[in-house]
């Protein structure tokens, strides 16, 4: 039996872990919290991230990260965005044999902007290291657990190292598409956060659907924008890493960034927000790298402008809206249509 | 002050007429019905579609055909599909100027599957008409009555005519984009209820966001594939008309489309449905004529033949769900990537 070692034991890692025990594989599920290891180990739950889960024997918990890589033919990583250089140090000290690596973690990482395939190719050696590939898609941890149809994608600019992470992870009620624009499905699951601020925004000012709508649709527009000049494709952003991770972050009242934001539209302040909140709210550190990622890159993303000014320099959200909807007059998809060709063209 | 003839006095047609009243234009919006068109004219009200709202006096209410008429710089056209051709041969016969045709229904014909737009140039001899605009978007139309923000999309061929069209609905509550691909635009409309009567099926069932975000998005590439293969710009499908509008059709749980679909998801069959639901379920018939577009242009529509099985061929949408889930291991973008890549370099 194959063993996966999967590094992160929060409810998406656990998730996961319960995805590759279903598909026969042992799961080495890393924590650094002992108490936390010891309790998926003995009691096979992992009751703070996923209650009233029963976890399968397959399941092994530990805090050893040595425990964990040892003889493992694939390392998942599960991390926080700004724990992963960190994680992958340890890591690298730690492995004997060269890895595939995937990674579920939706988020760039604070001050380099840097992707997060990126930080593993910066950090872990060639030698140590057979592909890296990026898992993502509109997925509650909770559904997955409870076995509920769900689909994701995984990318790689190594397609053949794509289909293994889809065969690692294929079954009845996890259905996963390959992708090999890693760029494209990084850069979506990041950012959609802002959008999802901005949803709660509009919430909060009691607009209505069509607002919501309008937002979530050229909110990805600017997104794509900005991905594809960094190199993605842009049907990815139609797919489900893209507009189906968007759709299930908006739509839910459940989403740390959605409250936020909505919050902010009925007048709140953002240091009064983040104390309320008491937690991190990634959208508004994300909102903070876009910004200037598209004044540096000179890409035109107006919402994202809009919404960094509603955070940082207290704009009225109302005031932010109608300037929105007062700019200039302008063609839906050509600016992106124009981009795309040229891309493909001097791909031919 | 120029005038626009609205033609159909349902809640959409009058939410148009009110934007363009607001825009300056007088507006004559006919009704088949003396007695609503008298209701419009003498109360400035239009209780049964729009309850509460108040018309502007630049909205006059007419049961003449040849009234609405005379002296009209465009026609915007909001009647039910089903309806157009009869009306168009009306139209015809009393207008006597050539006219801007602007049209904002969602729908294609039953029996010969044609695209609102064709059926205009069909039964509009060229000397009458100057272009061919449709108005599409996800809109409400009580949120637009109450100049809640809103974004469209004006499509036509004749990229002159969709700016003229922009020209008289842009105001700073409703955010008019021009798109050149009334195909796509078209497509997208209308097939947006068959995903949702999807959407309704899987919340019927029990299932969760994951399940609905993938519906969305493997859904909306199915119709993009198709529309595609028909001569759209995959990339409208992206935008307001395609992802926005079908964001906003599957996420309401007004949709008529929606809860017929939920009644089918709990085990209920399609004759007990529409019998409860006691009016017109456009998805049904949409699904109908979009299954038979596939299996004649063959293309893969899995979805779209899922729920026509569990429409017309007694298929519990349980088994239709897991049959989905089974299907081969695919790319998830590499199929429209491909054919996009064909179009554009055929059109450099």
């Amino acid at each position: 039996m194959k063993k996966v070692a999967v590094i992160g034991a929060g409810s998406w890692g656990t998730a996961l872990s319960m995805v590759l025990a279903d598909n026969g594989y042992k799961v080495s599920l890393w924590s650094h919290r002992k108490e936390q290891a010891d309790e998926i180990l003995n009691e096979h739950t992992n009751e703070k991230y996923l209650p009233g889960v029963v976890l399968s024997d397959r399941i092994e918990g530990t805090s050893q990260l040595g425990n964990a890589l040892d003889q493992a033919a694939a390392i998942l990583l599960v991390v926080p965005a700004k724990a992963m250089r960190d994680v992958l140090r340890q890591i690298k000290s730690s492995l004997k044999q060269p890895v595939l690596f995937i990674h579920g973690v939706k988020g760039i990482e604070p001050g380099s902007f840097k992707r997060m395939s990126e930080v593993i190719e910066e950090e872990i050696p060639e030698t140590l290291r057979t592909a890296v590939v990026v898992l993502s898609g509109p997925s509650h941890a909770e559904e997955v657990s409870l076995r509920h149809p769900t689909t994701v994608a995984v990318a790689s600019s190594n397609l053949e190292a794509a289909k293994k992470a889809q065969d690692l992870f294929f079954n009845h009620y996890f259905r996963v598409y390959t992708n090999e624009d890693t760029v494209g499905v990084e850069i979506g699951g990041a950012l959609k956060n802002i959008i999802a601020l901005g949803a709660g925004i509009l919430d909060g000012l009691g607009y209505g659907d069509n607002a919501k709508a309008a937002l979530i649709t050229r909110g990805l527009a600017e997104i794509s924008r900005l991905g594809t000049k960094m190199g993605a494709h842009p049907l990815t952003f139609i797919g489900l890493t893209g507009m189906g991770d968007l759709i299930v972050t908006c739509t839910s009242i459940h989403s740390r960034n959605w409250r936020a934001g909505n919050l902010l539209g009925k007048g709140e302040k953002l240091d009064a927000v983040l104390q309320q909140m008491g937690m991190v709210v990634e959208g508004v550190r994300t909102a903070e790298a876009a910004n200037a990622l598209a004044l540096k890159m000179n890409i035109e993303m107006p919402i994202t402008a809009a919404i960094y000014q509603v955070l940082f320099d207290g704009k009225h959200p109302k005031d932010a809206v109608d300037e929105l909807m007062d700019r200039d007059k302008k063609d839906e998809i050509a600016p992106l249509s124009h981009s795309l060709a040229e891309k493909i063209v001097r791909e031919q």
